[in-house]
Order: structure tokens, then sequence, then C-alpha cells
């Protein structure tokens, strides 16, 4: 089990005994993040982003960190979420291994790493731990809190959490919970993760490590945050050389497609621990911004008190289809929020606001600018 | 390695020494069929059934075998495909494990099953062989091929290389040829079942059997088949009772979709041969019908010289996306045959046709009444 942690991140210790929402309790605990630009001396241009799954803190480059980060076209000075206006946070997720302490990170209790003793995680534990973040750093109100992927749950967990903490809201490509289809997809990656036997239980390590099951478990993640009429458009049928597959196991790579497929699961295995995605994969199952109100996630929404909020999908998304986000859209407006609910054509599928700068950055950018 | 014969599949031997479309030949080999409905003394009301890549020949119940088939309410007496009026010939793929040689069946030139030294499998060997079965039966000409899904494929390739053998086409859900994401989708259940140790480079049996890496192949296949709408509206986020979670393994299931697809999964993984399904999966990604015509499938499809077709699929099918048999649609058009494209409004995703027997029956029935 091994931590990556990228080489700017600070962090910010959460208090002892910091208490699971679902029981246990985490002792020496601790939230990474990066900051992106500065904060004014009215204390008031910080907006927090809240990151998919795998994501770590480095959104962006800065000087501490000049490697590209995660959302490198998006944040930064004069791009959409332009750093010489804000003051940008991004947190690591509770639970990741990016820093923020997780099932990698040493139990102080036993000296080894958590593994599966690691406490069920919630969504509602990340947003309460990102809401920390923002505290610690004496931060009273954000001008915007930013959610993609699974920082689209995690900020509305956050928005209903601490309602205090902003007014203003962006939610890319995000949901108030997970749909069967979604459900069964990340079921499948846990299965994969965990029928290959060197995942051992949650005890690998470097030199039995369940490699496969990561590779197969990013690949089914891979399939589904792209569209199928973009792979279309990048490989269609297109073979690999003779060269390329040769010696190769039976049932091999053949086509383009495939190879990408390895290429990419193959960097993602080796970056990313197995236990870490188990736990942040099932809280994303899990949960449902409705639990607050008897299962009624339209009346959750609508008392989230957000004055004013920019949501975005795209229809080519199969993980988080565009009718979520609508969904948020209609919730947050049913409050007497003022929304704006853009549906994007792109083919880029679930990743587009990754992708995607150039149809999802200008209207990010002209929302920001009427919370100035 | 096992075969899964059904009771009353009935048997046409091949020629010895079959020749295999990519190299390597077949002695002692047969092709598994079932036939339904009676012969008339003209031998022209003979429709043959061309099927995906997991039926056998049983599409359904007679009297020598009253189980219900595959296919069961489109075949039989008074069913679209109504046994009454037509000789309904089902044949099981060349390189299956039902009935047909494939790799789980005995090699007479060692006496153990071929094993992944079955030889490279094509679906032009599938059509050829399936031609072989209908002159077999003293046949020269069938009222109609219908082919579905994988059989779509199959049928087009019977089509193009025995053209004298019909003049009339029904594809369901079919296509000329993989797009990158069924590719994709394809490769990573064949990784699943190569992962799995227990499959041992193809060498399993029944105490060593790649059961987990069958498991989540299906799951996988299961998750393309149906559509996220239907899951939706019959699982929605419905969880498991306390009970039915009781002592499973970390991160095992809690929502009734994976139980859904455990069930569902481990019923398959009981009675297909994993290399059979390496085989078959395999051959849907190589084919291009295309590759008669210099890899212009629409040309080929206009030179096969069919009269009169029907061509139907569903807008929720992610594997088989409606736009391909749109494509088959306008080829075989454009070389003047008389075609109906029905692309139809079904939740039930690339399963369709098997289940939404409401929406697929009653074109199948009035087409094959103008054929009579």
């Amino acid at each position: 089990m091994r931590e990556f942690i990228p080489p700017a991140a600070r962090f910010i210790d959460l208090p002892a005994g910091f208490a699971m929402k679902r029981g246990g309790t985490l002792r020496g605990a601790r939230i990474a993040y990066e900051t992106f630009g500065r904060l004014n001396a009215a204390r008031d241009n910080a907006v927090l982003v809240l990151t998919g799954l795998s994501p770590d803190a480095h959104a962006a480059s800065h000087p501490a960190d000049p490697t590209p980060g995660w959302w490198e076209g998006m944040v930064g000075p004069g791009n959409p979420i332009d750093t010489d206006l804000w003051h940008v946070i991004c947190v690591n997720s509770l639970g990741s291994c990016k820093g923020s302490t997780g099932p990698a990170s040493i139990d102080p209790g036993t000296g080894g790493a958590y593994g599966l003793d690691f406490p069920e995680l919630s969504m509602e534990d990340i947003a309460d731990t990102a809401a920390f973040v923002v505290r610690a750093l004496g931060i009273d109100q954000l001008a915007c809190v930013i959610g993609t992927s699974m920082g689209g749950m995690s900020s509305l967990s956050l928005l209903a959490r601490h309602p205090e903490l902003t007014r203003n809201h962006i939610n890319l490509s995000g949901a108030v919970h997970s749909l069967p289809f979604s459900i069964a997809v990340r079921s499948l990656q846990r299965e994969a993760i965990r029928s290959d036997p060197q995942w051992r239980q949650g005890r690998y390590d470097d030199d039995h490590y369940p490699r496969r099951g990561m590779l197969m478990a990013r690949k089914l993640g891979m399939m589904t945050y792209r569209s199928a009429a973009e792979w279309e458009t990048r490989f269609g049928r297109t073979r690999l050389s003779p060269e390329r597959r040769k010696g190769q196991a039976p049932f091999g790579p053949e086509f383009e497609v495939e190879s990408y497929l390895d290429f990419h699961a193959e960097r993602f295995a080796q970056c990313f621990d197995p236990n870490s995605y188990l736990f942040l994969s099932r809280c994303m199952d899990e949960f449902d911004l409705g639990d607050s109100c008897g299962g009624d996630a339209h009346e959750a929404l609508s008392r989230l008190g957000i004055q004013k909020a920019l949501v975005m999908g795209t229809e080519s998304d199969i993980l988080f289809p565009v009718r979520q986000q609508l969904d948020i859209a209609e919730g947050l407006r049913s409050g007497g929020a003022d929304v704006e609910f853009l549906p994007v054509d792109s083919p880029a599928g679930h990743d587009a606001f990754l992708v995607d700068i150039d149809r999802f950055g200008p209207p990010v950018a002209k929302f920001l600018a009427t919370v100035l």
C-alpha cells in the first residue's frame, strides 16, 4: 500500500479523534490541499474545488510545482477559473491516497497501513473535512464551491451540511446520487480488484500487488468516462502493426483501442492505491443527497439556500447522464436559486469537463464574473 | 472444458478436413441445429435463424424438447415467426459449446479437448457451416435468413458468400463490423477470463474453472446488453435487506442491481465454456463485411443481391448502436433492395429483440407475410 503525494501538497490536521459519519474515528488524520492565486485582504475571493474520485489537489501548475495539474487549462492565470482574480483551494478527498488520510495511510494505532480497517467512508466525511480545511485557512465564506463528478456529490453534501460557507455553486457532471448503471459499473470495478488473488483481502504490498485487477477496473472506468463516438473518430477499427503484436499472449491486443486502454490503465495502476479505490468507489454508490430529507433529493436541493448556480453536463455522458444535472438545476431552482443549466454537446462523455475546456471554460468564467 | 448440448439437438457432420478461413482444418466436426415447423412439399418455406454469441439452437420449445427456448415468444405456432407456416432452422454457431464443434469439443487428433489449439475462428466459418447445414437438409433456397446480434453479422457474411441461398433477410440489432467501444467491451471481457488464474492458458477443468473471470465477463456483457433506463425503472437504488447481506465479503453486494448481476452471471458461468467465449468474442471483433470489397462495407452491402429486407434496432442499444442498423439498411437499399428500416423505441437496449417481442414481433410477422 502506497500513497502518492504531489510534491507541493500542504496539509491541515483534522481534530484528534475525528468521528466518521458511519462510525469509527481517525487519529492523526490530515487533508492535503493546494492553493492557486492570492487570497485578497477582504478574504472574499476564495473558490473551493472538489474533485472526482482519482485526482489529487494539484489542479494546476504553480511556482512550487510546475508540473501540469489535472485541470491545467481551467485553473490558472487568465484561465476560466482565473487565479489572477481568485484564490483557488483544491482539496484532496479524505480516503484518497494522494496526501489526505486514507486506507494506504499509517494507522497510528497499529503502525501499519489501515487497509480494510479504515473506517467506512461517506461523502459527508469528504464534505465535512473539506469544510474544515476552508475554515482552518481562515476563510469564513467562499465565493463559490465548484465540484466535478464525485466532487459534484461532495459539494452538494457540503452545501447541505455547511450552508453558511457559500452562496454560489458550480456543479459539473455531478449528481444527487448514483443510478443503478453507475452502481453496476463501480461494483464490477471493485469486483475486478477484489477478484485479483494479489489483492489478498486488502493486504497487498509492492511484491504482491493487484495490478491486473486495477487494470481492468480502470479500463472499465475509461469505457464509461469517454463516449463511443469519440473512440470511433479516434481509433475506428485501426489494428496494431504486426511488430506491436509480436510475442503477445493468446487473445492479446489486436486493435489500437485495446492498446490505448492498456497504456492508460497501466499508468493509473501505478499511481493509485487499490483499497483507496474501493472505499471511494463504494462511497459514491452510497451517497444520496436525499437522505437528509426522507429520501427526497429534490426537496433537499431546494433547501440548500444557494443564490446562484451553474450546472453543466454532456449528452454523451453515460455514467452521470445529463438528466441528473437537469435534476440538480431544477431542484436548486425550486428553492429560489438563480440557476443556469447548460447541457453541452461534447463527444468527450463524462470526461468532457476535464478535456473539453473550450466548451466548459467560457460558461464557468462567465458565471464566476457574476459573483466577483 | 465442457459442452452444453440441448437434449433435442440434431447434427450435421461437416466434410472431413473442413478448412477454416484463417488456416487450420477440423476433422470430424459437426454443427448442431434444431428445426421448428414442417418443411412443405415445395421445400420453399424454410427460414434460417442465426444467433448471437451465447444462444444454442433451441430457439423455442417443441415436442422433442418442451423447455422454453431462447426466443420462445418469437418462434412457434401462431408466433411472429409462425411455425404453422414456416420451417425454421436454428443453427448453433461453429466454435460454440452448445453442440457445434468448438474449443470444448474433443480434437480427434489428440483425444483431448481442443482448448486454445482450436483453429482461429472467423465469422465466415460460421456462415459457411450454417450454409452447409441448410444444403445438407436438402434446401436449395431459403425464404429468409434472420440474424440477431452476432447472427446479424454471420447472416450478412452468409448472404455475401452464398448469394443463391436466399433473397430475403431480417437483420435485428446487427452490424457490418464492430466499433471500438464494442471491441473494448469484448476485449475487457476476454481479459477478465484470461486474468483468472484458474483459466490456466485455457487448460482449466471442473476443479480449476475460471468462474470469477466468467462472472465478470458476463456482468460486463449484461451492462451493455440492457439499457441504463431499464435498470433505473427495475432497480432504482433499492438495497438488499440486511439478511441478504449477512456474512458477505468486504465490499460485497449492497444494492439490488448488484445481486441481479450476480445471479444471472452465475447462471451463465455454469453453462458456457470460457474458451468458446474467447473464440466467438474475438471473431466478432475481427469481422468486417467490407473486407470483401477493399474495406468498403457500404459497397459490400449493395452487392448482396437481396430483394427484400427488414432491418431493426433500438435507440437504447450501446453495443450495436442503431446507426449501424441504419447503415445496413442504406447499403442494402443502394443495391436496389426493398428495405424497411425500423428503429424501435424500447428501453431494453441490445437485448430488446430477445425480451421486447411486443415491439419486434409484429414487424417481423408482417415482413414474413410478404415473402410467403
